[in-house]
């Protein structure tokens, strides 16, 4: 039995997250299990599922991945007609049990659970709000802001609750309720984050993407729209608007790099959007060289898009080690870098000699691709011309995806591009621009492109959340 | 990495518990662990310590032993002057997590942790007015409840609202509150469970028994009187009462059955306590017989009063199996009882063709007493005189001690005396007297025997918890 | 810990493995480790390093794999200057750590402890051999052969133990030794399995395969030569033969199938080889399709070949779930085919309306590739060419690679391609002619394609073992 | 999965162990989990059962305790009416799967499976010998001598091929073979360790202690006699003798220290032996005192005699902590006697003011019972008048029993009684004297008591085994 640490107010990372939910199957514990398997990309750090028992939310949580987290004795206990689940990820190191979700609460309307995917944005005044009005935070999670303000006398007064809540919340949130008559859907007005709906036989599944629903065979019906409570009950599904969407902004990274190349993803095809990209950067950024490159997996889609807009042969220059996962150790002594050469080796009869263009999707820190284009100098490689099929990374997330500390992008360390190409001592470097990027999504005015811009769609006050954090620590 | 299984209503079980707290050592959290230790009798399903880290709570709880839930990566990373600890019980199968103490939570007033021994009679009626304004619940303990008591803007307002909050509560518990200020204890005005106080150096610790003193070399200072709260903080230690004490009633079954015998428990050593109860069971019950053997270890203080006073000589005619631990599997096939021989076995060569008197301290269903009994039997005992050091156990605790439902217990089922004799299969049988018990007290009129007599010092509504409870199911 | 099940002979199955060694670098146990992990793909039951400490020899052994074996503890206690390791495999489930490698014993030369990868195919008569004078076996492993053998007085006394043994040995094998004076690296004369050598810096290293090499940046020297004994210890390194290699022949399936694509095997880089394999198929077998897709990761070299020499683009139609390892586990109701839809989905925007040729390394049983062409078929594909590159598998290897029974392979179970196909549910079916195949290789003659040819190298003699075993199982 | 570290030569420490066997019971397998369950006591390090399946050994070992190697997949997996048991203890630090036992081998002459308690004292020169023949050693176990004796083909050739093995071995044994005829138990022939026979419905039970069979309800028949073979198999039992026993020599240690007190050892009940060296003491050594303290439970039988010989009154001043086991970490910083207090309390109520006897059954370093003396110092006994009953510890075991080197032995160490009474800051201290301590046996005359007196039954030759060891280490 591992025990969990649990430090109330540090460790306030905004997580990405997938969610998934199931009403009316014979086995709808185990399809949450599938669909959450699917979604694992979105969060590694701890999977849970709620689901009702006799007229009871039972729920179980735990640290780790799917496969880890649900093994034969969940399943012999755990039997539903309808659940909901949650994988939850966050960058920094804190794991801790008293987040993970589904949150399950007993309130005076009754019992309900909750699975949230975004950030809201207001989380930390709306927090401050219901402290005073007596409410009291076990967690670190915004997601907990919704359920305090369920319970409130004020809104679980109104003719619908949860519309009331939900038009108090600003932001970036897709949640999945769990009650005892049914599955409860929402997204937020802007439609930051994706999710959709699909049929299978008799049952109703909600998912974050559609990745999770290819699997079961389930037949996509669409997504749930910005602003809009779908309800899934004995009755059947009621559509409703909880708020009118003035501006839907989609989030682009979820294109660039988190979905799966497989889903569709605000009714795209992720692979062919970053096909696309990769066919623009060709254009934008030409090179001369005799073979296309990409990082596996991440740069596998735009490679492929770059490779036949040049006509540059695509090669495989990288071969991934599947056995490297989580288990990996670096014991102290010895090697720096064999963290990265132990997981993408170059191909040394392939580079050798030749002159490589590589494709990623992205430069974060700079230090793995400085690894990487490393591995294939040393694997002989002639030139080496690196294309990121994204514009370069320079602002905060607050609409959900935790990146790193502006301070510590690249793309702001270093400040052009110039620079950073002497960084990593490659030959040539280019980024995809804003508007090429843009050109391959169907209706361009419909993204946030925020992490690349610093254009954000919904204000978010970032001193009051600063102030309120360090306030609440100075109060102790 | 062990998932934990969440089920939010039905696990209400009442926990006993020990608790500890430190404040101003430099070595606190290893002190609390130290405690826990001693106190694990109180408590085996989990653990937690939390701890003050540059002014803000940190806690790390853990399904298991004490010894199982502290590791080294707990000392690595938990180092503080001030913590408090919590090591707790459930007879009920549902090990939770969620349920596991100190509870650490953000409010209005800061941040504050809760380590609670005991049961809240009006805990089920708190629950449903503060959800009425408002509050959520995310564990079935009654512990949270005085948390969402503090958070309340009406109690927050006033001068001390510790007070004011513990004035809200009935029935039995003792309290150590973990704040960025200090350590503050209290205890019921009925003084149901022990709560005790040292001196270790310049630290003061607070414990349920003062076995957890003896190890550290702690100086005992005596006990948190009933209705008092001390506040130990840099200003000192600063007691008051927050409530008069009407009637004192000490759980007498605390002596029976439940602490350790080395400890002081209600100002009087236990070991002491139950060999009174084993003469005057020698003087109420005597036997003709030629040994007197206990049941190891719950009979051994009582069984050394019955043979000092009878002249009857003490023999080990049991022993126990050390290594049978948490870890016994039953196979599934082959003998039932092995269970109760595994762990302890009749001594042929001492019982053989004798006449034996068995102490034990309690009988409650009758099946493992019924094991034992036999085992003697099958060593080739000619005679076996059950004696129990204390009356039949006929009555619900609603204050901290979880009995199994009084239909299972063996002295309702059977009815009398001669009925459970028969049933045992023994030659004679008999419990201490009421008030030969008490006779082993200090003070008899301060302690409360309700599981023997029915007589309950405090109000319990047990129609309107039942009802809550199903109520709350009913809604859902 | 977790206890490790025994059973003497049944599981006598042949099993693919990984080994390394390291002589003379300051952290010998790491440089074992980091080869172990990049060798991770030939076996993934069991893993061990065995290192020189005080001139003793220790071992650490364990199930699992690389990552799960080696923790912090053994880096904490296990320090050395030379080391050898071992990966391996076995397709039954028998998991079992007596036959977890390098074994390590005492014998009246010392100490001396082995890694082994391939099968001697003259095993059981040595064992049956060996034994009538008096040895004992504690392995099914035939690698302990070859110690009883070094052992014996007759072998001890000539004036090179180690080749007097080989010589006595038939089949497939690469030995690593580590003796208190050295490693010792020695390989058949067939050379059936790969074996190569590099330098880093004062050390040599012996590796299964070049990938091992390059992750170190250490500098690759060549192959151990088949009948080769490469002695390297404080004089340097000595290479002798110990027997004259009438016959190459090494093990195509290594390049059709094991090796790792960025490995040189027998002097050729595996993914080129494979493309050629895919070129040579796409000539052999073309098709009227919209676009070539490879079976990830398994068939990307060959896709690559195909579409290069079709003219076909190639496209991403599967995405690998990369979360679902070792640790899934299908819950035993609901749906079949779950296993494999959770590990490849078909990307539905890409192949619908698509004819479609996909490309494989090999069909075994047919079943797994039966659910991915249905995936494809689901996702809207309109037609399916399945194009495998290689030639039907019909017959055992005995030479190291453990094949399903014959009866089970599906180019025996159903006779012809067009059975196969209809099987499939596909629009067409090739393979690679066994002609086609060798024409990618620099010496066509140097290789053994016993599995799809029926023509065996080296004698083996099934029918011996067969009684051998189970004579070894009647006089029981 | 907790992997193995294996050191060859170096952990060659001397165990004790208890052993188990099961003929012909349907649920042999359980029989043996429970009997091993018993045993524990004899050894916490490893665990193993080898059982028959289809005419084959199975066997399935661990490290730990017996419940913690043996779970429900255990039991799931293994069905046998034969099968045998072993528990293995190491006081060095090197757990070590290799040598877990059962050793199940295949030989020439088939199958063979054993369980060892006790030192075979020429081991290492058959060793020795057996290597220049050409065996090798997997284990530093002499349990594998015998098994290699057996598959020698002069041995084999016999007409009793295991009584003619067992003629090559000197010093202490008992074994349990199992074979796919049935089970074979032996004894040395001065009977130093203990092997019991026991009958169960149509069942034959072998086992190293009688508390083993009273849990199961079997009907104790004697003891395998010293120099004993008892076959066990379809034509019944079978016994006979492989050597003339001329002098018995069972070791008395088992009856002061190692020994359950349940237990009829060498056909005497070992608590009653106790409490006879109690008496005895309170005759040799008697004392002014108001109370006698056992320290639990290791002085209990002992005190029981000595309080009843001396009127002295028995009383517990000592209190175990029964969850100090084997997960307990003492945390780096902080007090450093915390281990012993944690496990032992004094209970000061009992102890405060009073003149105490303090039994033990054995001081070895002395450290421990320092460490306890001091706690009854701490908690205001007046006087500590220690009583041991048994002499003075002061030579190596050479057959079976693993004592510290000689030179840390207290009684070493300090020379007199006086000094370590002053060492022990106590009021008196006094030993048991040989000649009283045999009193208490039966057969005096039968007893090897070596590690008291030095007087070794058996010639041990110390020095060739050292020369062995260290030629062996010098060799490589």
């Amino acid at each position: 039995m591992d025990p969990q640490a649990n430090s109330s107010i540090e460790d306030s990372v905004k997580e990405a997250c997938g969610i998934f939910g199931v009403f009316d199957h014979e086995n709808a514990v185990e399809l949450a299990y599938y669909g959450l398997y699917a979604l694992q990309h979105r969060g590694q750090e701890s999977a849970g599922i709620a689901c009702l028992m006799d007229g009871r939310i039972k729920s179980y949580l735990g640290m780790g991945l799917v496969g880890e987290v649900f093994r034969d004795e969940f399943f012999a206990k755990f039997k539903s007609r309808h659940a909901i689940g949650h994988t939850r990820y966050s960058t920094a190191g804190s794991s801790n049990i008293r987040n993970a979700q589904p949150i399950t609460i007993d309130y005076a309307g009754g019992q309900i659970s909750v699975a949230h995917n975004g950030n809201v944005t207001n989380g930390w005044r709306l927090r401050r709000e219901l402290e005073e009005q007596g409410s009291i935070f076990q967690t670190t999670s915004d997601s907990e802001v919704v359920l305090h303000l369920l319970a409130r006398p004020e809104i679980r007064s109104q003719p619908d609750p949860i519309a009331a809540a939900l038009r108090r919340l600003q932001g970036a949130f897709c949640f999945i309720f769990l009650t005892p008559e049914g599955i409860i859907a929402a997204r937020d007005e802007n439609g930051f984050r994706p999710l959709v709906l699909a049929r299978l036989g008799p049952a109703t599944l909600v998912a974050s993407e559609t990745c999770a629903f290819d699997m079961l065979g389930a037949e996509y019906l669409g997504e749930v729209a910005p602003g809009e409570i779908v309800r899934i009950d004995a009755r059947g599904i009621t559509r409703s608007r909880y708020a009118e969407s003035k501006r839907v902004s989609h989030c682009i990274f979820e294109h660039v790099y988190f979905a799966r190349p497989d889903s569709r993803v605000f009714n795209q095809n992720v692979h062919l959007v970053r096909k696309a990209f990769g066919r623009q950067l060709a254009l934008e950024a030409p090179a001369q060289a005799d073979l296309v490159v990409p990082v596996p997996d991440s740069g596998n889609s735009a490679a492929q898009g770059y490779s036949e807009q040049s006509g540059i042969p695509l090669e495989q220059g990288f071969i991934r080690n599947h056995y490297v996962g989580r288990t990996f150790i670096q014991p102290s002594q010895g090697q720096r870098d064999i963290g990265v050469k132990i997981k993408l080796n170059a191909v040394r009869d392939v580079v050798k000699g030749r002159r490589v263009v590589v494709i990623d999707d992205s430069i974060i820190r700079g230090t793995t691709s400085k690894g990487r284009v490393r591995r294939l100098r040393d694997a002989g490689a002639k030139e080496i011309h690196l294309r990121i099929s994204c514009p370069p990374t320079r602002h905060p997330c607050f609409y959900g995806i935790d990146f790193p500390d502006p301070k510590e992008l690249i793309a702001n360390q270093m400040g052009s591009v110039e620079a950073i190409c002497r960084f990593l001592e490659i030959d040539s470097l280019a980024y995809l621009s804003v508007e090429g990027m843009l050109k391959a999504m169907d209706k361009p005015g419909n993204f946030c492109a925020a992490c690349f811009t610093g254009d954000y769609p919904v204000e978010y006050d970032a001193e009051f959340d600063k102030n309120a954090m360090e306030g609440a620590r100075a109060r102790r």
